[in-house]
């Protein structure tokens, strides 16, 4: 579930994927590490609102939605900033 | 270009937006953080493979269309890993 650490460039990142469906109003960002020499799978990352980081299955269709519903939100209207 | 620091919660992070487009193996990563009270925007740091990170537009069709193909990209042969 956590990620393991910061050696992006030497092994995959997620030991464990997180296996509940995260809400998009608990989470803070989503970062995406390409598949490369380090590491066979896409990976994503998410730090929920609370701070902790727990790594999704990219290939879940509901990550997938997530990803793209968080692109696409825009223009809201927010009681400030 | 450059995002303006790790105020997540208490400011739209992008300053300006690159307009270069950035081919995929040129990233390490891509972090998308939603809009909210804190910046109408949702907002893609991409970070290049040595170690910048810029700023993208998320209403890019091409970002758009990058994020959806680092994560359903899988599978492939490296040369090691």
């Amino acid at each position: 579930m956590q990620p393991l650490g910061r050696g992006y460039n030497r092994r995959c990142l997620c030991f464990d994927l997180e296996s509940r469906v995260i809400p998009p109003d608990k989470l803070r960002s989503v970062e995406i590490l390409p598949s490369g020499p380090h590491c066979r799978n896409a990976e994503v990352v998410a730090q929920l609102a609370g701070g902790e980081k727990i790594c999704l299955n990219h290939r879940a269709p509901w990550v997938r939605r997530l990803v793209r519903f968080i692109l696409e939100k825009e223009g809201q209207r927010w009681p400030s900033g």
